[in-house]
């Protein structure tokens, strides 16, 4: 019964044995076959024959790399409070960009709305020379809150920021939830949208640890290669990253891994909505579920074992965070929903 | 036939049975069992029951750290020209310590000499309010030439740093390399020798990427931890780093494969050192050879489907750099020589 | 009719005269007579005998080198919303910190209150490992908005920071305003309120451009220095700045230029206050005025040669700020207001 | 007898003049009429119509922002090993760049050889992934060691530069001492030899301190403007640093004050010269000298009170650093020439 993250999760068997079965000599950094299939199988799943791929092991670093090519060192990034990139990552955006400055916007169920950004904008006037200057646009989908942005929902938003001249960024560690849960396209969800650069998650949906930069303007992807390197992300081995996100875009392994995890998180919605006093606090679309529980629930379920995280408390509730992941089985859901009974 | 990097082999086979064998939850970040378990076997392999441990996957981000950890932005960092740290890691150094200065110092056949190094720092007068200020060493053991410092003569240059309150790293991306060759142990070879921070190396001996930062000084953990999230080199699965370093470390696995390397590598040495027009231009301690070679036999083997780099070549003399792994085999080895036959 | 900022104004004759009284040779970098008497005189004044002082040429420059020397790369610096480090100073807190995240904060009219800082820092759990790490408390007096902290106020605050192991930093831009406006004395409302750097402004008031960055623990001083020199701001004809600051700090100089600024400020709040349809939106403390004025009047202000800056406006309404300095007389007063008569 | 630096002189009268002729009021931050004829000025003096002009207080800052404008922090900066750039400056270029790497180059005399530029460039592998990127060449004129390089020489420099698309920056803190001493035009000493970015210094040579950083290719203006408000290098009150250089550039003061400080170093070398123990290290172009003197008469100099800079000594012989400025007198040189006597 674990449900604090799932980055808790294994490693989905189909990626393993591929780790396993490659054992001979390959080149180094990235000059092997298989980041080269890859990079072939991102620009077919995305209808983007020139995009670029850019390997990471942690989504830190893919953020970092994707805010700091967009991004300069005098320039702000605008994103939700709650966006991973600013409340989690420890200062890494402003680490790579140089010193750039994220400015946090507030709202409701962890999604921007396009007048809150409109709204930011207007108090950075054109020419001003005193103020940092707006660069940047960072979305979350499946957001912090587990809220779902629509493609449209990112091209109102992406327009926004367009009209200043602004990149587009969107944090995807769980951006094949995301699209099982939109029913949408890779396409749809990312560059027809207006985003300029993805993180592709893979690490919380089955792999050992991988995230994919896609680069959708290829004119960009030289310097954020160069960034990568001089931050240590470049990997000599770097065939075993290639290997872990091979197998995970090949033959929709990464969807059928999201769509397990969504359906977990359905069960486990329908099964805590159900209880008497319970409250779920972001309808649930996908794997993410933040729920309002009185105290003595929340005591039991961890005496039976449970682990998730406490969001905050008052005296007689607790707010949770419930996380299911590709490996998270109906009889777990099941198990743990029983311990309330 | 690979003979390009140490890189370029695969993992040992007890590394990737490990990683497989763990397939169910665990803590993320480094909460997780196995991640205490390898902080308990390097400080037992190490006789340094204070010693603290931080795991990456490149090492790149090992060094990095290490030496932003021990020099601050207006410091100098002293070290070889052909460091890794100054030469092949595009300004890392630079970055992560957000703008010190990498000074490298001549010398023959990879190694810094005490009174080099001493001559370097007398340039730095005490309290000038214009220079930037030497904070920091940086050793390379095995070196890049593939020469061999002894304990005593890190010793000897730790000493010389330590005069002027430098701290001092150890880049031992071959450090096990280099232990096997000294016949020294791991606190003999680092900080018993006046070294503050190794990074000690795995991927090129067998791992699948993994190297660990080894601080001796527990006082400089907690800061070099924080830098580590904020690279975003702290992985969510850091339980398969773990797991990794920690069969690794254990049973002595470590210096097995390193042997073997070494083995292969003075196998080599001898066979080239034999051919009547080759020259071999640094003495072979451990697993680096480099060799001038008459150019049609530098084409054979390349011709047969050896696979090395070239350093340099004049009109009828190559130089090529040659290594061997933990995977390379006596077999490779003298298909290798035979081509020259 | 120069109300657009206390920038805008010339030199006091006394510093000019100084400044143009010597002309021999003299140490460069500060090894000069005159800057070693700016460091006493400042202890004099703030009753504080192990300040350390460094002059600088911008008040943006004092306060980076306050924030950086306070705040490591991976912390927080919380401040006001309207906050100059924040808002108008392109991002030199976070380039000189190496990447420092600001958090702005809400309120009314310019000023922080306690329980609004201990809200923030109560979303910032001690050992996260992922957030940065609260750092550094960012106060300006006189406020942005022309508010003003009594001695108390800023304790109270510092107080909440202090809890936390937290740096306080105070940029006092308009101090001189500040302490003729509170008839508080410069130790109270600096180091006895818990602060422990002071950019303590004078280029605003009076000198040709300098501020003296003052630092209450003498244990900051050498790194602060060493940062100064790093980003260019040693200048090496220093003893210029210190003629400047000498001449500022002696017999009372800065705070009758101050008096003289504030009485203006006064005056024309008065005025304003008394025009029908006008509205201040701060109560007017010193030199700095917000108002709230029918259209009509601003355009016959402006038409007159009435020199200011316009922060907003509605279709009939428009919302302006006026700033006095040591140099604006009654003369120049009673003509604006005349204007609107 | 002040021979330490020519940053020890003080301010020429005219300049001090026309800083106490301005007392009123002006728009700040260099929206000042002082501020646009002084870029009509540069462009005049320059013959180059298109070229922006930044002004700032400090040569350290000058550089800094040059560099960080020409090269990414990936990149490598090729300058003289006695290059202030390199040696002066504690680690300003690294910081204002984000860490970019400076590469210094050995050779006689203080000027650097072309060939020992293309030998360092030809080290850098185009496409190699792991090593920084060449990019920008810094050179010294009038040289750190006093030696001059004449506009041919220069083109030289640039032209090996160019070839690898590097951007080339002359750091002119004696740029005025230069042209005077090669007899050549601003134009023929910067862009016509192909420099993107001239260091234009005032304050060794009469200004109480502003430098010109003249940007030849208007395009990269704006980003260098942006980097100077953020280093917190935009003064306020503008004009000042205006108001000097204008009177610097009119009617050829700069030049007049250059060659007097250059007379008085051929006075002052042909005296040394004449010693009959002494020895001029490196010949004399215009008014900074280097001499290796018996020891007795170095002593004796600093009896009578002659102030200067010792580089170097063995048992009897003493390395001196002698600098004349425009202040220095006929009279001065001739004192101190006579203790020796």
């Amino acid at each position: 019964m674990f449900f604090a993250s799932d980055n808790g999760s294994g490693v989905a068997p189909e990626v393993m044995a591929a780790l396993a079965a490659d054992s001979g000599y390959a080149r180094p950094y990235g000059a092997d076959e298989a980041t080269a299939e890859v990079t072939a199988l991102v620009r077919a799943e995305f209808e983007a024959p020139e995009a670029e791929v850019v390997l990471v092991a942690s989504g830190t670093a893919a953020n970092a790399l994707a805010l700091s090519t967009l991004c300069p060192p005098w320039g702000v990034v605008f994103c939700r409070e709650e966006a991973h990139v600013a409340a989690d990552e420890c200062n890494a955006a402003e680490f790579f960009s140089g010193g750039a400055k994220l400015e946090t916007l507030p709202g409701t169920d962890g999604k921007l709305r396009p007048e809150t950004l409109a709204a930011a904008l207007s108090r950075y006037a054109p020419g001003d020379l005193h103020m940092a200057r707006p660069a940047a646009l960072s979305l979350t989908n499946l957001t912090e809150m587990g809220s779902l942005y629509r493609p449209a929902e990112i091209a109102a938003l992406t327009d926004v920021a367009r009209e200043r001249g602004m990149g587009c960024h969107l944090d995807g560690a769980r951006f094949a939830n995301a699209l099982v849960a939109a029913g949408a396209g890779p396409a749809e969800m990312s560059w027809q949208a207006g985003i300029d650069i993805l993180s592709l998650g893979g690490t919380k949906n089955g792999l050992m640890g991988v995230e994919a930069v896609v680069i959708f303007d290829p004119a960009r992807a030289e310097e954020l290669r160069i960034r990568r390197k001089r931050a240590g992300h470049l990997l000599s081995k770097h065939r075993y990253l290639a290997l872990q996100m091979r197998t995970y875009l090949r033959d929709g392994l990464w969807l059928r891994l999201a769509a397990q995890a969504n359906a977990a998180g359905a069960r486990l919605a329908e099964g805590v909505a159900a209880l008497p006093e319970a409250r779920l606090l972001v309808p649930v679309e996908a794997n993410l579920l933040f729920a309002e529980l009185p105290e003595p629930l929340v005591r039991r379920a961890r005496a039976a074992g449970a682990v998730f995280y406490e969001m905050g408390r008052t005296a007689d509730r607790v707010t949770v965070r419930l996380v299911t992941s590709w490996s998270t089985t109906e009889t777990e859901v099941d198990a743990f929903l029983a311990t309330f009974g």
